[in-house]
C-alpha cells in the first residue's frame, strides 16, 4: 500500500510536479509507479469499461477483484493477471486491510452499495474512487466524506467527464471569454431504458431514475462549464407509471438551474430517449457538445453555429478513464485533493434531492 | 369593400374550395379576385418586409397606406401605384370607412398601438390582421376580438410561421408519429438588440422585452407544435439592469410548460444574443429546426440527428408572407375563421403574462 509519508519523501527528493493544461497535477518524476487498484463490482462498468483501462494508465494497475460470482470473478483475474488471493467476495471484502498490494477500491456498484463499501474500504486503509452518483442519499454522502476523512484516505467521486478533452476543452473556452458573457446553459441527457428488471429501474438499489444515472451528467455540466454553484432549483417530471420500466423510478425530468451571476441552465433528463447534448451561449457566440460526455465520438463546435467543429488537445490521460484513474493515483502519490472529491458528489446529490423534491411539491426551492 | 352576401353568393355559383396539404382553405375558382389591404405603419416590418411581398399574392393587394411621415408615405405610394387618395394618417384613419378599395387594414405598429387600430379598423368596417403580440394586455386582446365580433369582421394575427413550408412539415410530421411519442419540446430564440432608443425596449410601446418580441416564437411553436395548451408555467428572467437597452424590459427568461399528455417544454427568450432554434423530441427521434423561424433559411432535420435534412414541400403561398395575407383573403372570401384567428393572439398573451407573474412570483402559476 503507497503510504502518503514515504510519497511525501519520494517528491521531496527531487520530483517534478507540474500542471497540465487541464489545470491537473502532473508527476513526471515517477513514471513507473502505479497505485493497485480493487475493482468492486463486475458488472457493465466496472468490468465492461473500468478494468480494460488500466492498461492506458501510467500510475494505476489492477491488483485485485471483488465480486460476488467466483466463476466471472476468477475468469477475470485469469484474462488481467490477477492472483488468486487477491479475489474477494462481499463478505470477506473486509480483509482487503491485510493485501498490501491494493492501494485504491473503486466502487462500481449499484448507488445503494456505494456507501458501505466506500465506508468498509475507508475503514481497510484504502483509498475509494466511488462511481457516480455518489450515494441514494446526501446523508450517505456525508458518512462516506467522514469515513474517508477519519481513515486519513482520499475519496474521489468517477466524474470522467473532467478528464475528457472535449469537456476541458469547451470549458477552458468558456473561461477564456471567447463565448462572451455566458447566459445560458443548457444540457439534454438521456437514453432508452430497456430491461425493466434492471437494477436501475429499481429505486432501493438506484435511488431514482434517469436523473441519478444520466441527468446527473447535465447536472454536473451545468455546474462545471459555469464554474458557478446553483442557487434555486425548480423541476418538473413526467413519467409514465403504466409503463412496466417506470412503475419505481421517474422517466423524464426537467430541471431549471439558477446561478449567481445570472446565468440560466435548462437541463432535461429521461429514459426514454437517447439524447446528449451540453450548450453554452454567451452574448458573443456558442459552445455546442453534441454528443458531449459519450464514451467516444464527442463533437464540438464554438462560434456562431456548427460551421467551425473544434479538435480539442488531448487530455491529461491517453483516454478520460486512464486520466481519471491517473489522476486519482497522482492525488495519492502527491498528497493532494482530487478535483472531483466526494464533496463535488455531494454537492450533486444535496441538488439533485432539491430538484426531486421541487418536482414533488412544484415549486422552486432555494439551495442553501 | 368585399362584402360577405356578395361572395357567398360567387362562391354557391360554382367555386372549388379544396384543402391544402397544410390543412389550409384554397379557393381555385376566384383566381384573380384580391381583397384590398391597407397597411398601418411604414416601419421595418410594415414597409420593409410586407408591402414587398403583395407582388407574391393571388388574392391580396395594396391598396392604401396609414402613417404619420406624409414624405415617406407619397414616396412609398408612388413606388407601388397606391394613389394618392389613399394615404391616411393617425388623424383622418378613421376615414378609411369611405373607401370601398380598403377591405383589410394591416396593423403593423408598435405593440402598444395594436388594440386602439383594431379597434377602429373594425369599426370602420374592415377586416384586420394584426401583428404578433397581439397586444400588451390580455384585456386589450379581449376588447380587440369583441370589436371585431361586433363589426362583424375577422381578426387574424400575424403568426407568419403557421404559414412557412418548414414549420408545416415539422407540425406534419410530428403528428404522423414519425418521431414517435412527442415527450419534449424545446426553443431558444433570441436576438442582439441594438439600438437602446427603439420602441422595442420602451415598456409603454412594447409592453415587454425580448418574450414579446421574439421569444413569443418560442412559446407559439411550443403550442403549435404540440399541438396541445399548456396548464402551467414556471419561469425565470435574468436581466442586467445597468445595460442602458435593459432599462424598462427584460432581456433574457426561461420558461418551462407543461403540457395535459405530459410533453415538457422549455423555451428561451433573450436580446442579448442571436438564437433561432426549435426542437421536438419523441420517443422515437427528433425534429430539429436550427434556424427554425427565419424569414428565410431556415432548415429541418428528421432522425436520430442531423444526418439527414429534409426539404420540405411547397407552403400554401409563394412565401410565408403571401400564404398569411391569401389566408385571411380566402377566410374573408370564404367566410371562414382564421387558423389564427385574434384568439390565438389572446392564448399566447394570456400565457406570457403567467410566465411574467411566475418570473416575478417566482413560482409555478396554473393556467386555467
Amino acid at each position: 500500500m503507497i503510504d502518503l509519508n514515504r510519497r511525501g519523501v519520494v517528491l521531496a527528493a527531487g520530483s517534478a510536479i507540474t500542471l497540465s493544461a487541464a489545470g491537473l497535477p502532473v508527476m513526471a518524476a515517477t513514471p513507473d509507479r502505479k497505485l493497485g487498484y480493487a475493482i468492486v463490482g463486475l458488472g457493465g462498468y466496472g468490468l465492461g469499461i473500468i478494468i480494460p483501462q488500466f492498461k492506458n494508465c501510467q500510475h494505476s494497475k489492477l491488483v485485485a477483484l471483488v465480486s460476488g460470482d467466483p466463476v466471472k470473478a476468477r475468469r477475470v483475474a485469469a484474462e488481467y493477471g490477477v492472483p488468486e488471493r487477491s479475489i474477494y467476495d462481499y463478505k470477506n471484502f473486509d480483509s482487503i486491510k491485510d493485501n498490501p498490494d491494493i492501494d485504491v477500491v473503486y466502487v462500481c456498484l449499484p448507488v445503494s452499495m456505494h456507501a458501505e463499501y466506500t465506508i468498509r474500504a475507508a475503514a481497510a486503509g484504502k483509498h475509494v474512487m466511488c462511481e457516480k452518483p455518489m450515494a441514494v442519499s446526501s446523508a450517505e454522502c456525508e458518512a462516506m466524506i467522514a469515513a474517508c476523512k477519519k481513515a486519513g484516505k482520499k475519496l474521489m467521486i468517477g466524474y470522467r467527464c473532467h478528464f475528457e478533452p472535449y469537456n476541458l476543452e469547451a470549458r477552458r473556452r468558456a473561461r477564456a471569454g471567447e463565448i462572451g458573457k455566458l447566459r445560458y446553459f443548457r444540457s439534454e441527457h438521456g437514453f432508452t431504458a430497456g430491461n425493466p428488471n434492471s437494477w436501475r429501474l429499481k429505486k432501493a438499489m438506484s435511488g431514482g431514475g434517469s436523473l441519478m444515472d444520466i441527468g446527473i451528467y447535465a447536472l454536473n455540466a451545468a455546474r462545471y462549464m459555469t464554474a458557478e454553484e446553483p442557487v434555486s432549483v425548480y423541476a418538473k417530471e413526467t413519467t409514465d407509471r403504466n409503463d412496466p420500466r417506470f412503475r419505481e423510478v421517474e422517466d423524464m425530468i426537467e430541471f431549471q438551474l439558477e446561478f449567481p451571476s445570472g446565468v440560466i441552465a435548462s437541463c432535461m433528463s429521461m429514459y426514454s430517449a437517447n439524447q446528449n447534448h451540453i450548450l453554452l451561449m454567451g452574448d458573443k457566440g456558442r459552445i455546442d457538445l453534441e454528443p458531449g460526455t459519450r464514451y467516444d465520438g464527442n463533437k464540438l463546435w464554438v462560434g456562431q453555429d456548427r460551421s467551425t467543429p473544434v479538435n480539442p488537445p488531448p487530455g491529461p490521460g491517453a483516454t478520460q478513464w486512464s486520466g481519471q484513474l491517473d489522476h486519482l493515483s497522482l492525488c495519492v502519490i502527491n498528497n493532494k485533493e482530487p478535483i472531483v472529491p466526494g464533496e463535488e458528489g455531494l454537492r450533486d446529490i444535496r441538488i439533485i434531492e432539491a430538484i426531486y423534491r421541487s418536482a414533488r411539491e412544484q415549486k422552486r426551492i432555494a439551495l442553501t
